[in-house]
């Protein structure tokens, strides 16, 4: 059963990295996004103003470089070294004693790839950057960095299908529990941890979160009645109400990849209104979930949907493109977007969710997470889209 | 009651900044991270792949420049002018519009303060700098905001005093329903919703959250038994077992202020050994406490707490600094750390929390939130800290 990424996949993809990296003349790597680190050695950690980073000579084991505070935790990710600094800011900034330790792998006077040219920090953090402490060439690798993590390895397919099947069972479970009268917190909180204590029972002990707090998320995110029409809302705990478009979401940690499943459920009998723009979202994502295949380009998929916009006379209530990249980010690169020219490839994993928004009456919005096949696109997320499906009476 | 900074405050916020930063010849200001967007406008997003700035020519109104899809939500923040742009990354850049918004507030061929020469993205987000797009000199002013942001006003310390409150509230039923046998989730799931439900009433229909989710977070994050001595340790859903050491975690968002509590809990009759570890630390949190007033330097608390763990033969068990500051921010500068000459001020807030971590063994730390006053510091979280309050039977 997928809970995680295996250690094999690990070694290949820092295989592939130096492969790539190498035919520029780099002859290491140093990683300080969490994300990244995560991506090459399977640790997860809380972020701070303590710089943490990934830093590999090529052909030898990478060395997790942290604070002391992680030290046990880092000596669990996948093959690496462990290298500790006492602490931030300390007496000597952790950045010199990152350059020591580039040093001690003969990165000195080498060009190094990197994800950025220091610590990106927040948390109150400054520091040099790796450039001014290091005598080396730091070369910015971000855009090989996000091609190889645009198509994803049958292993992460596989995460991703599991993290759905755990999103559909905490969304069946919101559904369930969404009655006129509650507030949007109780609903959602009752969702969220059922389906985790669900998850956690079924994928046993060896399965681990990679964040704190509950492996599932569930809820509406204040897209409540008229709110619903405010796509990026934040929770406000509304009560919900008969007569209410309610726009959800829903996803689950599975091995650090979470897909993504979000749909618009109507409470009581449909106006005619609100059934109007709900099959005009629907047919719009029909729209787009037939344009996906290998060969096409990001920007085409949009274009159809937004080209639809415009034929149906509902331009303004455009808000946002048709979707994004994902996998152990919750968006990543490619778009699908006029302005991405990517083509399309077998691997890749997309968002599928235009959306529809008339402020002051509803916002109207699903959300599938498919992943592009040889023909076209498989939908992970299998909750049903029709409308008579999402009602709540 | 205070559930929000006021309108009034965000003014003055800004008339600081324009003060200070006029007085080295900057005639605007850009801001893109979201912590500094929210502290000088109010305004709470879910930040992804599309950059959000907030301009603004001094001695004019401040514009929160925003993807089409924040229009609605991001005309509720604090007066502002709100300029949008279709999406990111469309057939223009995003940054290519935030330049012709600049040029038309009169900054081209300025001086811009920023605390980021472009958006720092994320999210598979690419974009030019700031300064490649427009004809302006950027002038990073991180050290500005920090020093502002590190000085709490006394509306700041009432949103803090309040999160507190709510943090206590759920760290006293995270205690009560504590019993072997349960699961961290569990326990966790039910005061995290129930402190929510009852801060939701309490606060009343004005509060809103300013992040997705529950506002209180409240739990363990996996320190729990051998693993409290992995002062970083994240959600594993361990079993609850006569014996543990738990340490907990508790906060709450008040206006967007969180302050941090956190507790070691035993778990039936303490061990001599658990009973020694357990005092030192809270010998140790009284140095540190003692030592924070205004004039002493940042790097002398924490001095006094290394010098402790020397003195009593515990140097292998020390993982990290004494404490940071906090505000909107869980962990911002200054640090209580013998690298931060900071001279410690009024109004400075910050979590006092040495610990004492044992591999395999247990891992001991309280974690207070304390404002500094004129002549001392204040703790704002009051939940108990004696062993005997802290046993669970």
């Amino acid at each position: 059963m997928a809970i995680k990424v295996s250690e094999r996949e690990i070694v290949q993809r820092r295989k592939r990295l130096e492969e790539v990296l190498s035919a520029e003349g780099i002859a290491g790597a140093c990683l300080f996004s969490p994300h990244n680190i995560f991506y090459f050695s399977r640790f997860a950690f809380i972020a701070t103003e303590r710089p943490i980073a990934l830093a590999w000579a090529f052909g030898k084991r990478p060395v997790l470089f942290v604070p002391l505070l992680e030290r046990e935790h880092a000596e669990e990710a996948c093959d690496v070294e462990v290298a500790t600094y006492p602490e931030y800011p300390d007496e000597r900034h952790p950045m010199e004693r990152l350059a020591d330790l580039l040093r001690d792998l003969g990165l000195e006077g080498k060009k190094i790839g990197a994800d950025s040219d220091g610590y990106g920090g927040g948390y109150g953090y400054r520091g040099p950057k790796l450039s001014e402490v290091l005598e080396a060439e730091v070369v910015l690798a971000k855009d090989t960095l996000e091609r190889m993590m645009a198509v994803k390895s049958p292993e992460e397919i596989e995460l991703l299908r599991e993290s759905a099947k755990w999103a559909n069972l905490a969304h069946s479970l919101l559904q369930e529990y969404t009655r006129p009268g509650l507030t949007e917190t109780e609903i959602a909180a009752r969702a969220a941890f059922e389906a985790s204590a669900a998850m956690f029972r079924a994928l046993g002990p060896n399965y681990r979160p990679t964040r704190v707090g509950l492996p599932v998320h569930v809820g509406y995110r204040g897209q409540i009645g008229p709110r619903s029409a405010v796509p990026h809302a934040i929770t406000t705990n509304a009560r919900i109400r008969q007569g209410d478009v309610l726009v959800t979401g829903a996803t689950a940690d599975v091995g650090g990849y979470w897909a993504e499943l979000e749909r618009t459920m109507i409470v009581g009998k449909p106006t005619e209104k609100q059934r109007h723009y709900f099959e005009l979202m629907v047919a719009a994502q029909d729209l787009a979930l037939a344009e996906i295949k290998p060969g096409r380009r990001c920007a085409d998929v949009d274009r159809k949907v937004r080209d639809f916009f415009v034929q149906e006379g509902i331009g303004e209530y455009w808000r946002h493109h048709t979707g994004h990249a994902l996998g152990i980010r919750m968006h990543e690169a490619p778009f699908l977007d006029i302005g991405d020219d990517t083509v399309i490839e077998p691997g890749m994993v997309f968002s599928v969710e235009p959306g529809i928004y008339i402020p002051g009456f509803a916002g109207f919005r699903h959300s599938d997470t498919v992943v592009v096949t040889e023909t076209g696109a498989e939908r992970l997320t299998l909750y049903p889209r029709d409308l008579a499906s999402l009602i709540i009476d």
